[in-house]
């Protein structure tokens, strides 16, 4: 019988890395965060480093370590293991996996954070087994990833599901790719805070003039306790999301679609916007009843992280790879 | 030595049906075109298996049909040979490939319409042999192929890809499926027509009162001999077609997009407004630099029926299945 072996997931962000680690059943161990020094690329690397041997030392696990999967932010190469470009991270084109690799002498296998979460609810948020989903991250930007018949789809550079950079107001506002009117200058949590600071600015009547520190999930509280300018952001923003995840579900033909982000956690609050938006559409279209089913949105599980999950899912790949 | 086999590849229209005729290498034998009838459901299979036999006929091949693809509109079950939605066929659940099984005693293989010629591009029409390209009809509608890895992206109901039903302009036009603002109803062949004959009908000045029929390609045609009318209509649906297909690269992230269909024969006249939006994009945004290159995007081989020859890669696939 092999000696045991445990697996580690990692979500690297900007501001922390959330390290997952699990056993070869894939069941939960241990789990930390820990901040990210973002002072230079190898900085970055040390943290998900420090990370990861924070985890294994506060758990201390029976057994060998026996691979690592990470979740990154931006582009990356996955079959060379390459950060191609991370912004936030100051990487490009930053060997990843060769670095890891060489200090924790298991193979480690990297993903876009995005789609790695969305392996994790494939594999980990998944009660019906669906085949076909869209995971959408929304935060301070837009993205997607895709799992079509259990496989992710990545696309020629691994970019496939970036809808946050679908133009959808060729004159609405700038976007920091640097074209007008993407998807996410309007319905990220972002672009929610911007228009209920500039609501406020504007001199409304309204309780977000209140809110410290006034989030995007603020705005859906305040919207639910029946703040008028919050219903008015929310119901906007809905509208634009019903339309966009209808976007989706042509683009993918998906079974489901799992909104992620820490403004979804409004819940139902967050939800319903969007379903009155498909509600309405449902009304004249026979195309819109079959495919937009409320059945079809549902928020991520809260409780677990994702992209860590996800990191987890990728790890035991390379084990079966 | 086994006997030698000949394949037989279809695409179904409204119009018309077109059979290709391949040896088993898939060269070329014989094509031919009938008329469709679809004043029943049985009458249309009857014109697919006429179609097949007159080019089986006239060619009078060696050896013995080894298998049949179809191409057919609408919604289609490919796992069990079935048309679940085929509006201008009168096709509902109708079970085509058991049909024509019986028929001709060899295995069917179909796929929607425009999904096939995808393959068909992807096998055929494809030097650069790129693994992930997407092929977008434009014609009375619009709609996308999307071959990922190889691979044909379905989706759950085999619906991955109705980019025509992607809402751009919620106050647009009221499209076919029941809401307004599809992109189909903003940039279709059918589009182009519309916008050409409220020119004309407004009164202006313009050269496309004389065209006999009005087409889309005479739209174009129109424009390139110097016609204002005509360039304005083709400059505005180009810039949408632009937005549009840059949306198609942020969903796939393909190494290639291919368009065919009728008003594409207008060749690069087609091509120049599109990439004159793509242009517009990279000059304030590195990742339109770095995704919408003009190398990117081209038009079918107008020589080659590409839905015919899908439905010859479909059969192919049947025989190594």
């Amino acid at each position: 019988m092999a000696a045991p072996v445990y697996l580690v997931g990692v979500d690297v962000g900007g501001t922390t890395v959330s390290t997952q680690l699990v056993d070869e059943r894939l069941r939960p161990i241990h789990a930390t965060t820990v901040a990210t020094d973002t002072s230079s690329p190898d900085a970055t690397l040390e943290s998900i480093a420090l990370g990861i041997e924070q985890t294994i030392r506060e758990a201390a696990p029976a057994g060998t370590l026996g691979a690592i999967g990470l979740g990154v932010p931006g582009q990356v190469d996955a079959a060379n293991g390459v950060s191609r470009m991370a912004v936030n991270l100051y990487w490009y084109d930053y060997p990843v996996a060769a670095r890891l690799q060489a200090k924790f002498g298991a193979p480690v296998r990297l993903e876009n954070d995005v789609r790695a979460a969305a392996l994790g609810v494939y594999q980990f948020d998944n009660p019906a087994q669906h085949q076909d989903l869209v995971y959408v991250s929304i935060g301070t930007g837009v993205a997607a990833g895709v799992v079509l018949g259990g496989r992710l789809v990545r696309g020629r550079n691994g970019l496939a599901g970036e809808i946050g950079h679908f133009i959808v107001e060729p004159d609405g506002p700038l976007c920091n790719c640097g074209v007008h009117g993407c998807l996410e200058t309007l319905v990220s949590a972002t672009a929610v805070i911007r228009l209920a600071r500039a609501a406020v600015a504007a001199g409304e009547e309204s309780t977000l003039a209140d809110c410290r520190p006034l989030t995007a999930k603020s705005v859906y509280d305040a919207a639910a306790a029946g703040d008028p300018v919050a219903q008015r952001i929310t119901a906007g923003v809905g509208a634009r999301l019903g339309i966009a995840l209808r976007n989706v579900v042509m683009a993918y033909d998906p079974e489901c679609i799992v909104l992620g982000g820490g403004v979804t956690q409004a819940g139902e609050r967050y939800l319903q916007p969007i379903l009155a938006e498909w509600e309405r559409q449902r009304a004249s279209s026979a195309l819109a009843r079959a495919m937009l089913t409320a059945a079809k949105l549902r928020i991520a599980d809260p409780t677990r992280n994702m992209g860590a999950w996800g990191a987890v899912a990728l790890a035991a790949r390379t084990l079966r790879a």
